[in-house]
């Protein structure tokens, strides 16, 4: 079997390291010559847009499916008239802009922070009425990383926002005061089979993921389980999905969901039975999906930036190091390393020694 | 870094998995196109005395290594006057003949079954006197999987057995009526860091290895430890080595060593903390090694002759499968599954389920 990818960074290269053992071959888009995945199967290199190459795309690969969700509807259109796409265009559409994304939220009566649709300064200040302050502005589409948004915090805030957001659709989000960042990921095939994940716990930094723990035993893993495995039903999900949540007094928010694997979930390589990568591909090819259970502590620490030479970072025990294949640059993703152990004590020390190492890589 | 390797088969293909996370490139000496390794870098075309691919091979690489033993001493030689070879040629050059290596185990005080050098039917025929049926005779070169071993049990059988043999340099063992096949796999830093992982118990049928199951805590651990460190320290073994032994009677006695990655050790790409083919690349590339310590009960099966579709391995729990990207043909090793739980019982019926389907493919 042949599986075509959207992208070849490193959730594509985390893929094809999943699909290797289970006999898969990987056919790759991407515009560079350069990304991590694009060595580990047939790399098709041009435009995401390009109507040649995703021809061939569809026309090699038994079933397509992408690392990003902001992949334009017509090229997700064009492919699913001519192959397999999992998960499917409407998942992909719903994930892709910010404000139907909230309202289908509201539809399966999942709750969220209080947010409105922003089309102009007017409704910018019109919604600042009923929302409160502080709040964020987000463009509806291609955020990610905490990219394209802004704190508002006065009523002095809105209009230099609207100017630097450049006016385009938006919307505006009550900012939510959370205990907790945790996120759900779950896998679903094309049978209805569904496995969840436990929850994992996150905190972020300048809106970009740091550090991820696995949760078992949470008290609110049933609650998210309840949520995700609404939307998946409601967008006949197959794949893997992920829902970012926030805790909020035991009451959980729904923040967004990535249609595809999620750095979240990178802990699950060493610290689950079966990875979320595995997951997604034995979902997308409709075979039995396998346990989600973690194993003792685990988690994972993403490097921002630079990452410490292999011998720094695996003279910590119980790591597992992930580069990407990147060269070092401010702001970017370049490795993460998973950590696990039967000891509580053990994984927090590792986990400990690993933060600092990641801190400062990215304050350097 | 950029490891080569000598061999593209199943073997270089679980090492590149687990070399690529740690950001190493491969390159890939093997003269079949259709190996399941020349996918994951780059392929060296071609034969493995070609000395101009050797020498492409030595420039391009840090460090070369081998996924077999038998490879022509003149090989290692000049690959060893180019470039870092590990293991050193001189564990290759023990390993590759059967009394060379029986006759180091003595050395160093590790027990054996009796042997006997045998170079015609003379020779065969005196050293029976002593050693007694039934006994086997074995080419000191070239054998693996069983190949090149006839059982002797009678006087009648000598003539018959070395005819057959085609009077290769040859010994005659006396036969182990051992309890059990047992494994102890380690590896070693250049800096003389050694990791031994808790012993493997193999069951061989006709000569090839069909199940490998993770002992914890087994009261032979020890015993088997000290040998491979005798090992490991007389030969400055640098990667990961295999020492095969029988059990009889609680005593154990060397069969042969590997000084390679090894099939009874595929269960640590699961089961334990670190794999034995990333401890293989962390030794060669003098990085600090990582936890063997097995994660609850684990153990493998191989998939000889063939192997059922993904469909009906993966909906038994806790499996997971690796195919070699072989096609199917009698006798040919074409697939493992790795089997991992927390609960006894639990692996237990994995094992038994996945045992059964690679009996029947073996059978058929």
């Amino acid at each position: 079997m042949k599986v075509g990818i959207l992208g070849g960074g490193q959730l594509a290269r985390m893929l094809a390291l999943a699909g290797v053992p289970l006999g898969l071959e990987f056919i790759i888009l991407d515009p560079s010559t350069e990304s991590g995945a694009v060595r580990l199967g047939e790399h098709l290199h041009g435009a995401y847009d390009d109507k040649a190459l995703l021809t061939t795309l569809a026309e090699k690969a038994d079933v397509v499916t992408y690392e990003f969700e902001n992949i334009p509807s017509q090229v997700a259109a064009f492919l699913t008239e001519k192959t397999t796409v999992y998960p499917c265009a409407n998942a992909l559409a719903v994930a892709q802009d910010r404000f139907v994304e909230k309202n289908f939220f509201h539809q399966l009566n999942i709750p969220t922070a209080p947010f409105a649709n922003i089309t102009c300064l007017v409704d910018l200040q019109q919604a600042m009425t009923t929302i409160g302050y502080p709040a964020i502005l987000k463009s509806r589409r291609m955020g990610y990383d905490g990219k394209g948004q802004i704190v508002l915090k006065t009523e002095d805030d809105l209009a230099p926002a609207w100017e630097s957001i450049q006016g385009v659709a938006s919307i505006v989000e009550g900012f939510v005061a959370f205990n907790r960042e945790v996120s759900m990921l779950a896998a679903r095939s094309p049978k209805g089979e569904v496995v969840f994940y436990p929850l994992s716990e996150n905190k972020h930094d300048h809106g970009i993921l740091r550090v991820s723990e696995a949760k078992q035993n949470d008290p609110l893993q049933q609650k998210a389980q309840d949520y995700v495995d609404c939307l998946l039903k409601k967008l006949d999900y197959v794949g893997l999905i992920a829902l970012e949540l926030f805790e909020v007094e035991g009451e959980l928010l729904a923040n967004e969901f990535a249609p595809r694997v999620h750095n979240s979930g990178h802990w699950t390589i060493e610290g689950a039975e079966t990875s979320q990568f595995e997951n997604h591909l034995r979902a997308i090819l409709d075979l039995p999906l396998g346990s989600t259970k973690a194993r003792g502590f685990t988690g994972m620490v993403n490097f921002i930036s630079d990452v410490p030479d292999a011998e720094t970072i695996l003279s910590i025990p119980n790591t597992h190091l992930h580069l990407y294949d990147k060269s070092a640059r401010k702001g970017r993703k370049v490795a993460h390393v998973g950590i696990r152990s039967d000891e509580q004590a053990q994984f927090s020390a590792a986990l400990q020694s690993v933060m600092t190492l990641a801190n400062a890589c990215d304050d350097a």
